[in-house]
């Protein structure tokens, strides 16, 4: 089965992005990188939300995978039940249900699947007990508000896998799903 | 200058307290007590706003110092514009500005003070600038929902002091504040 995991880098209040969109409180680091080049080596999935699919569309991005484009080709699936298509190769829009389709999709060969940030998709996503692991890059800064990381999802269980300081003051988590909510408790 | 510190357990999604007031996610062990007795030894003053005040004292607490009573009696102060007067020896009502009043108290002789959760008292007095350091064991749970532990006091930047992995797979993280906003700044 594969491994579906959902992380990003926060704030130590859980927000994944500021209100105004700066990213000046991100920190770079050769630990970060090698982290990241890490953990696309075992991803060939990504899911997204309407949302995230544009603003990585905005950015330029959409299609091109998440950390290593050309080498390691990245099929994208976009969950939305607004958008009609979507042109971009790679990309799949999926109108039905994300629960429903993600259980399928871990079914199938290959390897592990990475849900982007946003929280909403997530969100419907822990309530369908799809999610194996939580990977957190806590950063040293408030922000007060923005868009947060985690959406209410019910009570979830987490089993700690790592932890460690990374450059920066940076704190490195990643936690597996123990319980599960919904239709795939 | 005496240290205040904020410090609490929280949720991985930065929850205090679940909706429903269940406690069955907090995880004691000997790691905690050890941590908490070397904490308390350093503290004697509490600050707390009305509402903390209220859970402490329908729990059969307040003013009865944080954890070790008699040993070390313990100042507290409740910070409430609407509370009339509190009978309890050992506890003082502030009714004026919380920020003034711990900026005197930082630089009066003593130990160090502890800021309880809740969070609105702690926004006041981060945005007051006389917040010095943070202190979390994040628990290896999502609530979904509840008290959160922050709540928006801006953007603050923290420097990592500690990040240690204890029993139960919880993080003990203590952060310094770096950058204070208002009139502490």
């Amino acid at each position: 089965m594969r491994m579906v995991t959902y992380g990003a880098a926060c704030s130590l209040d859980g927000f994944i992005a500021a209100n105004d969109g700066s990213l000046d409180w991100l920190h770079f680091s050769r630990d970060v990188q090698d982290a990241m080049t890490k953990y696309w080596g075992t991803v060939d999935t990504m899911l997204m939300g309407r949302k995230t699919w544009e603003v990585a569309v905005a950015m330029g991005g959409g299609g091109s995978g998440g950390g290593n484009g050309e080498q390691s080709p990245m099929s994208t699936y976009v969950f939305s039940r607004t958008l009609e298509s979507i042109a971009q190769p790679g990309v799949t829009l999926v109108s039905g249900d994300a629960g429903e389709f993600v259980r399928k999709l871990k079914a199938k060969k290959g390897k592990g699947i990475c849900v982007m940030g946003g929280g909403e998709l997530a969100r419907s996503l822990f309530d369908a007990g799809v999610i194996d692991e939580v990977g957190l890059n806590i950063h040293p800064v408030l922000l007060g508000a923005g868009v947060p990381f985690f959406r209410d999802a019910g009570k979830i269980k987490l089993e700690l896998a790592e932890n460690r300081t990374i450059d920066g003051g940076c704190v490195l988590v990643t936690y597996r799903v123990k319980r599960r909510r919904g239709r795939g408790a």
